[in-house]
């Protein structure tokens, strides 16, 4: 068929490389299509990384891929608390893939300091391997986007962190300090590793430090603090 | 120190209402954050109601808030394959608050027949409930959201439905179908609830079909199709 409409006329010929451009095209969007697909098999691995934090109902602590889905959804019901005006996409997009590095790097528990020591050059190495799979526009779009919410310091940033760290104080909140009481952690120590929340949103913060001296109230926090 | 503020000027007066204005708006953050808190916490059961698709290794069965996080990131992703134009916001909305009435109403496996009767009438309950805690303006933007995913019919819900349809059977491929040999599922079963694909993104159905008809080759369906 294709031999035919070539041989008998000069906009066959076009067709045939409307055709031929076609397939090329196909082609590319297979390869790009593809990579992606990778990308996505390759992330369901986050579901297998558990985090220090239990659910509200403290049968089981949680997985990095249900806490990334349930920041998400905070953020966006949220959003009118942060501090500055925010593209609330950015945020999400921020979210969503904050911590697909732990594939490769694992969960480093916020208060554990020596593992926090190589941490980021951890992680460098995970976000290069894993976006990596990504198509090259879309690899340096999400790595960038992951280095911007490491540093905090763009208002998205900002209130995607602020929300970030929020989580697990609602959660341990509603199972009596499971994972505070598990760690051996003050009311004090805890404070100083959330007081950025402040930087995202003030009233968000303002909610997180009742809840916590609630909770220290409530003796949810084995450790007294000096 | 307020007394002494009202006592004196007309000023201090102004101030005095303003103090208790402050008050009063501080009381309605806190009682529209407590109802948004509420909700969070309330949704975090999410994580405990589970799918008929097993994990890329096959090691358990996934549940639906790393579902809801996988699709969100699918789409983000994938989003420039879709049919018409969306707002990509809009469908990472729609998907993140998807599936929120299985807390109540349970995962309603897609090829059982007999469950998917009742089930439209189960979700619109769980919908009124689970979106009712929320602060009135959210609640009923979410329903409407719900809804507006559950017919199926703008652009954003048609191509939030086709990644959602998608990504099971990504996963499935990969543990060499998993839950189509645990359910007894032949191809042409699984392609006649899976073409509404194509709605939200020809080349998606494309893949899917082809990734279908590849998983046929390599007998991941153990039902012969008629």
């Amino acid at each position: 068929m294709l031999c035919e409409i070539f041989a008998f006329s000069e906009t066959a010929t076009l067709s045939i490389r409307e055709i031929k451009a076609n397939l090329r095209q196909r082609g590319m969007t297979l390869e790009r299509l593809s990579k992606q697909i990778d990308f996505i098999i390759e992330i369901d691995k986050l579901k297998q990384v558990i985090r220090q934090t239990a659910l509200t109902d403290a049968t089981r602590q949680e997985n990095i891929a249900e806490h990334s889905w349930h920041i998400s959804l905070m953020a966006l019901l949220l959003a009118e608390f942060s501090e500055s005006a925010i593209n609330v996409l950015r945020v999400l997009k921020m979210l969503l893939i904050h911590d697909l590095v732990e594939i490769d790097a694992g969960d480093t528990f916020l208060y554990d300091e020596n593992k926090n020591n190589d941490k980021s050059e951890r992680e460098k190495k995970a976000a290069e391997r894993i976006f990596g799979l990504l198509p090259n526009d879309q690899a340096a779009a999400y790595i960038s986007l992951w280095r911007e919410f490491e540093e905090g310091v763009t208002p998205e940033s900002k209130f995607a962190k602020a929300v970030d760290a929020m989580h697990p104080v609602l959660l341990c909140y509603s199972n009596q300090g499971w994972s505070w009481k598990k760690h051996n952690l003050s009311i004090s120590t805890v404070i100083e590793k959330k007081t950025h929340i402040r930087d995202g949103s003030k009233e968000l913060w303002k909610f997180t430090e009742e809840l916590l001296h609630r909770a220290n109230e409530l003796g949810y926090f084995p450790l007294k603090s000096e």
